[in-house]
């Protein structure tokens, strides 16, 4: 079973990445570009056949280790 | 208008970082991790109300700034 994981900065949280990539969009000649986040994506490839266990373990994985719960927050999807 | 763009090393590209998740899962506890594979993704705010013109940017701006096409590959989303 795989289980994609989006770990994104929350929402007020100052993004620096982001902000860069934006004005490096706008040096490139791309101007319609209002605003940038940017964020992690895990795959995981796991043993478990049970979907709805799987999704609570790696629940458990991003609050242990995957996403900094303070400043980012985490979606789950089993795929 | 939105895009999310992702971004992930290709298949058979040694993942050092995924690797790396994958070990520490493991000491965590989390045992049935079988592989680990991370990358970016790209949250994207455009002016841009034509959603095909859009997405045909956004491929633009992967090719020229977000993905080093050689060893990585991406999907956009426009959301």
């Amino acid at each position: 079973m795989k289980a994609r994981v989006h770990v994104m900065l929350k929402d007020g949280v100052l993004d620096p990445q982001g902000e860069a990539v934006r004005h490096a969009l706008g040096h490139l000649g791309f101007s319609g570009v209002e605003g940038v986040r940017q964020g992690k994506v895990i795959e995981l490839d796991l043993a478990a056949t049970d979907k709805a266990a799987a999704e609570v373990e790696v629940a458990q994985m991003c609050d242990k280790l995957l996403a900094n719960t303070v400043i980012e927050k985490y979606t789950v999807e089993i795929v």
